[in-house]
């Protein structure tokens, strides 16, 4: 039996701590449409590098649940968002992923904007008709540090200043507004999107991941005098590791303090530098670096990975020679897609300084992966047998995402009443 | 979030004229079904071409919403309509879209129904069984000069007479009731019904129809007094044009009086015999006939185009020489279907009297043109960033079809009240 | 316009003895939930022959809605069935239709379960984790001479002992338990699944299904004074093979009584032994034996048909050189799984003692046949237009089905109110 939307307030008002959600919050229709309302439609949501639009004009469109919103260059270089939506008749006025424009102009009647969301011209109208009164609709648009963010919401949740304020100084490095895209994988998983989030928080099933497992020191999950005797090599390899890095990113001026605010603020994230394992300079079968021309002029290819991750859509990977962005986007209950980006110097050659292949191979496995265990999850939890079950130590961030999503919930349907 | 039922008499007494309507009517499942059970269970809709029903037994099967019809020729060469619905246990009887038969059986049990509806046999029946309970449930139909009409109502609109008064004469002359005919192509256009009924309803978007744009003097939208010294040529052009065709028009005794009663009537129409640019004869590249047997005993080829629309699901062209119909049919909130057919005389010859891809060259490429705009006018609509927009001075028939629409609503709305 | 819920009761309340269904009952998703939840929920149903289970640790999985079940041998070679889902976080654990394990794992986190359902192994737990609260949700399974049934409710129908010991005599001589999977099909029809059980449960149709009709003698439906003078010598032929039929079925030992008790009680069945026609031994072309390998030690191929149906889901057929069991699960309210599986003895082998093609002729293009008429069914019944119609003298057990359906969802909806 269906959900029954009455029943929203309740399921979430009862949320106990501690375990997985109960079914109708990962595949109830009511909770899909809420979760578009109350938390993709409210907060910023991660959507492009900058990167994919180096140029005035350049553009991605953006389809979220039944929004669809261009995101453009500016002639002043600015990135701007709009909806992609004709205010003539309504038509979809772009309708490929990405491309270059001069106007913005639709394919029905020939209603013109400029890139600034302006109705420039429009054929055979009544006399007193207005064209300042049919700009296209602004949707809110801002870069942190070559990332795009945008945000549906008529006030946009007020901390993200702060956040990008926090964020910017662990970013800027990387130099991400000069790095170019050198591919971009779409996957779509069978199964909710918070699933998916909450699969990123943890490394528990990481067992399951065998080429990213081997980038990472094999002490996941393990406090220091827990560590078994099998394991104390890797230890010291961590510690060693560990150290070294300190001094590499003291000397360069790099942070890399652990901040997790993931459920007590509007935009929780989360974001720390730290070592990797094998060659330690970046996500690839040996640990080597995947480009030789770096992301910026580092003296060492050797600084581990920056991670962060922001709720709701999105987590990161930036190392010395190239970037990783994932953005998660909700295509139905059981359906989400996840889009990845590998950013690298805008002059590398893929070729010479890169290969594709290698530089893809761990994050690529990793999300094949991940997706056929969210796609388990989700039927699953679809059976009326299926109970929450307990959180366990490794999976504190699941819970704090769990929480986040559960408090914005409240926060919307108290607005709402 | 889906709209409330209890939404749909607001949403149509609110209903602004002058622009487009608000989103739920497009993309609303409760407007989907309230289209049907309003619009189309209550009007009279084209649904063939006596043409494609030549000999007794002869059948088209209609599907629409979750009805499906048989429209069958009886032995009395009439035209006839049933409910496609076996009276024993339901089963659909006729599953293919055309054919022949002597009776109509049920594949399930053998019930056996003659093409007069009559239950004529059923095996296995208890004593007391009495067969003319079970006949065949029967739809009105009726035909126009070659066309077939039915309205699944107990009690269709009165005005059907009238218009079918009105509009025999303009038809009659091209004899479509002994024609036959040359092709058939269905397409569904990922949009809603409306769209499409709109999208027919304004050339503003013609500049989209390169083929078809050639066939019309370019002189569309413009006032006498407005036409630019480019286009006075043309414009001279088709003076001349207007002014021969209304000579045969006369000496033939072929009516072309502009009629138009979108919207004030339950069954909307218009009507209008009007010439044809290019070589004025047909809708081909050159504007030639594209077969050379006429369909009827013309002295001349040149007769332009006799146009109607018929509200809620047809509009029609008849040249000299071939004469081609459309009929809409809703398959879900998104999804129409678009029949085109093509009719020449019945003695005509494929590959000596005319060559079908001239025939269906300037049709097919508008068709296919026209399920781009409607589809992306339907993605658009359904983001919750759509506002209705203004209809312009050529959008004047668009505004007409909506408040025809939305009549027929409140009409249906108040008889259930 | 979809059945609203409140109109179920009424529904099912005024349905009347004689006829079909109202639509709602085979169209609607609301029925289609009742069902799962009435029916298939709180049945004892028919999922597999324990020769799909022949070793300690062989499972198969059983997806029934949007549940999923596991069936297992445990290590004491008894078949127990469990929720197919991870007490953790809910991941449906085994993602194979077949196949065997030691323990039962989750994919996700390793967690482990025996094939008794304990929790065996949980990483990474808390401290004061117990892990028997964490076994995995069992679901009633039992065997009956070979075959496997499994019942979700906590309180299963209890006179299925009864049904039990008195089909058992019937059936042991088949030796079921000992018999080996030949093959298995299946098929999906478009149709609801009363359609596909009410199609089972008469031979009026039977016409439409020539590969069977030659199995069976043709007085199907006849009483002994009204039969034509043209089949007399088949019903001569018939009276001679029923007499020879008792006398081997009483040599052997082999009860043949008819005993039908369609609608009297939860778990309705009916089961007789009966001649077939031509060589009378089996379900093939020429009614030969398919299997040169008897199933058990019988002195003679020539037993005819051992024919049992359990409501709600299952029919089988036993002969005495194999035997053909079918299960049905409903997909969706217009989608039916039917899965028959044809079962020889343990040592017969493939091209030796018997042909796949030959054993599966009659049946599999039967299915093939009824999945067409099962989808016309479904698609007349969904016509605004349909009307139930009356069950003639042929069609009493489709009207048993249809009553003992119609009870249990009185019994249903009173226990819930």
């Amino acid at each position: 039996m269906k959900q029954a939307t009455s029943d929203v307030g309740d399921l979430v008002a009862r949320r106990p701590a501690g375990q997985s959600l109960e079914a109708p919050f990962y595949v109830g229709e009511e909770f899909f449409d809420l979760d578009i309302e109350a938390v993709f439609a409210r907060s910023w949501l991660f959507v492009a590098a900058e990167a994919e639009l180096p140029e005035p004009g350049d553009y991605v469109t953006v389809d979220l649940g039944s929004y669809s919103i261009i995101v453009v260059r500016d002639d002043d270089e600015d990135v701007r968002a709009f909806h992609n939506v004709c205010r003539h008749r309504g038509a979809r006025i772009l309708n490929e992923e990405r491309g270059s424009v001069g106007n913005i102009v639709c394919g029905y009647h020939r209603w013109t904007y400029g890139v600034d969301g302006k109705l420039l011209y429009a054929e055979s109208q009544a006399p007193g008709f207005d064209p300042s009164c049919f700009g296209l609709r602004s949707v809110h648009a801002r870069t942190v540090a070559g990332l795009v963010f945008i945000c549906l919401a008529q006030e946009p949740p007020e901390d993200f200043d702060e956040v990008a304020a926090r964020i910017a100084p662990y970013l800027a490095p990387h130099r991400l507004a000069e790095a170019k895209v050198a591919t971009q994988i779409d996957l779509v998983e069978n199964g909710n999107w918070k699933l998916t989030m909450e699969n990123n928080r943890e490394c528990y099933h990481c067992v399951g991941h065998p080429e990213l497992q081997a980038c990472y020191f094999p002490i996941y999950g393990y406090q220091e005098k827990d560590i078994p005797p099998a394991l104390r090599p890797a230890y010291e390899r961590f510690l060693l590791a560990d150290a070294e890095a300190r001094r590499t990113y003291d000397s360069l001026g790099l942070p890399y303090a652990e901040i997790e605010e993931l459920d007590t603020r509007p935009t929780g994230f989360r974001i720390q530098r730290e070592p990797l394992d094998l060659a330690g300079e970046s996500y690839t079968p040996d640990g080597t670096a995947a480009c030789t021309r770096l992301l910026a002029d580092f003296p060492t290819a050797r600084l581990g990975r920056l991670s962060m991750h922001i709720q709701p859509n999105s987590w990161f990977h930036f190392m010395a020679d190239h970037a990783i962005t994932f953005s998660v986007i909700p295509l139905g209950p059981d359906r989400t897609l996840v889009r990845t980006t590998w950013l690298v110097h805008a002059d590398a050659v893929e070729g010479i300084d890169y290969d594709l292949d290698t530089m893809t191979k761990v994050w690529k496995a990793t999300n094949d992966q991940d997706a056929v265990l969210v796609a388990r999850a989700h039927r699953g939890i679809s059976s009326p047998a299926y109970l929450p079950g307990p959180y366990g130590p490794t999976e504190e961030q699941v819970e704090a995402f769990v929480n986040w999503y559960v408090t914005r919930l409240k926060a919307h349907l108290e607005r709402r009443s």
